[in-house]
């Protein structure tokens, strides 16, 4: 569609019509038409982008989201950052320099992830923040800035500062769409969503536009996401709320594994809605907003690097859940069984031999393993599969989504990740593709 | 050569001559001429290979190593095996029915991992144990057995207890090559060598035979491997010697990043030699080890699935070891820096994202990359490279082998691991090649 920076591959999923997409009853996703507002969508919020100069293309890539002038004194937010140990300037700035519980605009940029840029790339960060809470007239402390592009060249800082300050100075009630276009840097489609919540508390809405293909693309690094809602928040809530949201959507994919130098998510909420949530209209608002980033997420998926699939991957009966994660990341990141599923093979000595070095000095005599609903393995031994599951199974390693299962057999405790797989185009992007 | 079962392609670094491989002074390789006895290269062994019948090609699929008659009363050996929660049943019968402190036979088979193959397979792993025993005339638990091919498919006990057996039969003091041969799988070169190593106390050999290419092929699994000495060794002393070698050659390698189901090491000494070692001697027969046993570990790089270069990664300035070898297998995983490599692309922003990612939470503000001798990263932050240094660092990222340094800035400690690349032949053997 847009923004592509890699070479031509279909779009295996349509993320519209994932099935590992659930919606919470009553919530209504705001269909294209309207749900490409995104971020603009819920009341209270205005955002622009604008052709700053970055990106030799031509294309837009600065942009700046705020929160309405007369809903500053309402407003609420939190933020999840990476904890890459060589986090970009502007993490490090929005984690020193900012007052995330009560933000009320956040300024991007694509084309160049100030990144391992040392102290000039500090300064070029506060200077971003700065030009944004000049050109809004509200103060530094409330902008948070994000970054996304090329690692480690420097940043221009006069060329950055005058295209935040004229995206600032130009944003606009239905801006959620060009804000995201703004920061697209591989990415093959918009990632944007809209939602109509009802509540016990009265109806509030969300919406999110994000950015975001593989957790680094090719000398291109990052995950960005701005999420909005017009409900009537605590900034301890919205924290929890965004914790728990990102907990089982961003934290709970990988394409290549890695969590980049620039990865966050802010979550801002306006109060346009006069709705202040209690705690049953909290769980609500946080069930939708669970469903939301889960889309979002594996819309990142679908859009991974040359990937041709998405893997939803349960492993159950863990001791506990962070071994559940662990063992789960181990066969999500796994080369072999990322090729095996792009050749449609049911080869599930790789993923049992993957979750065995995950477990490495523990016995895991009960564990069992189904390959797209048909069972492969149990009690730790290969198991005999019918004539007809054995045709089952090969069509299901054929579909555009596929389910693998792993019971550990030595616990309670479970966890799901989605992952895509790992074929001749992933190379070509990344092997050929020369910085 | 002879065992291949992927598709063609180069071998790209001659193992002989890698620049990687470095014997401790007065140390003599034994020339391939006699070095291709490999493990009975040392006296006071013998071995066989045979065509057993598990292979549907027809080629030697079982073999058996002896330690002489003679020498029976002067051995002592010691075993490393797989931490893999999913071991294979010859493993487990390893750990729990053999005498490790005094072996006096090996026997394996290839075509057939014998994983996931439950009670059948542990029978199956004790006859095979048996039938060499009986070959011998030995006791049954001074055998121990090793397995590789094919996960999760019945052993025909029948077929293999025959064969071992006439293996076990037929074992002569040059037999290392047809033991050698008859494990291997998808290994595109013999992996053998032979030193003799002058010690304080007297002149003592050691030798080698192993199999392994990529920590798993296409539904095969496994590194096997064979080190032998006509040193009179005690198990203690034996012990720490191989727990010394393995630690720094073949758990410092990676192709794929995980440790299969089946991975066994068995180190042997006849005591043929008659030399007793001091402390001193052990030091120097230790030294040989470990470069005996890094030789055959980049030799298994070097045939690793698809391979097209060998990169030596050295992480330094870690708190600690193990946070050293964490880093360093972090980056060596990553197939972000595994393709950039392949494409000859200096893109050092991947190798620091992944260790960034592996370092996650801390923050490495002096932490400094070196890729191919030049200097990238400096304090965390891009470092201007020359035009002389660019065009060196590009040249260096052209040979077959390549070095990268990274420093953490963080401590005194450091690891170095030794990795291959990752480009469209390894897709091709992995995701095209079917079960």
């Amino acid at each position: 569609m847009s923004g592509k920076g890699g070479p031509d591959h279909p779009i295996v999923v349509d993320p519209e019509s994932s099935r590992f997409f659930r919606l919470p009853l009553d919530v209504r996703l705001v269909e294209p038409a309207s749900g490409s507002q995104g971020a603009t969508y819920p009341a209270g919020f205005l955002a622009a982008g604008v052709v700053g100069g970055l990106k030799d293309s031509g294309r837009p890539d600065m942009g700046v989201l705020a929160v309405a002038s007369e809903c500053r004194g309402t407003t609420a937010s939190a933020a999840v950052f990476t904890t890459n140990a060589f986090a970009a300037a502007p993490v490090c700035v929005n984690q020193t320099e900012c007052d995330l519980d009560h933000l009320l605009a956040v300024a991007m940029n694509s084309g160049n992830a100030n990144a391992c840029t040392g102290e000039q790339g500090l300064g070029v960060a506060r200077v971003m923040q700065e030009s944004c809470a000049v050109g809004l007239g509200i103060a530094k402390a409330n902008v948070a800035v994000g970054s996304t592009g090329i690692i480690g060249v420097p940043l221009d800082e006069a060329i950055l500062a005058a295209g935040i300050r004229k995206a600032a100075q130009t944003v606009v009630p239905d801006g959620g769409p060009a804000f995201e276009h703004s920061v697209m840097t591989t990415d093959r489609f918009h990632k944007m969503c809209a939602l109509d919540v009802p509540t016990v508390d009265g109806l509030v809405h969300l919406g999110v536009c994000a950015k975001g293909a593989g957790m680094i693309s090719p000398a291109m690094a990052t995950m960005l996401c701005v999420v909005t809602t017009d409900a009537t928040l605590q900034p301890a809530g919205a924290k929890n709320l965004l914790k728990a949201a990102v907990d089982t959507s961003f934290n709970r994919i990988t394409v290549d594994g890695e969590m980049s130098t620039n990865d966050s998510v802010f979550f801002i909420a306006s109060g346009a809605s006069g709705v202040s949530l209690s705690s049953e209209g909290l769980d609500q608002l946080g069930a939708a907003l669970d469903a939301m980033l889960l889309r979002i997420a594996l819309m990142m998926v679908a859009d991974g690097e040359g990937a041709t699939k998405i893997v939803r991957l349960q492993v159950a009966g863990a001791p506990d859940e962070p071994t559940a994660v662990h063992v789960a990341r181990a066969i999500a990141g796994s080369p072999l069984v990322k090729t095996a599923v792009c050749g449609e093979d049911p080869n599930w000595g790789r993923v049992i031999s993957a979750a065995g070095a995950a477990m490495s000095g523990k016995r895991l005599p009960h564990a069992s393993l189904l390959l797209g609903g048909v069972k492969v393995v149990e009690n730790a031994a290969a198991f005999p599969v019918s004539e007809s599951d054995n045709v089952k199974m090969h069509a299901a390693m054929k579909e555009p989504e596929l389910d693998i299962h792993l019971d550990l057999g030595a616990g309670e405790a479970s966890a799901e990740i989605f992952f895509s797989d790992m074929g001749h185009e992933y190379i070509t992007i990344n092997a050929e593709y020369h910085t």
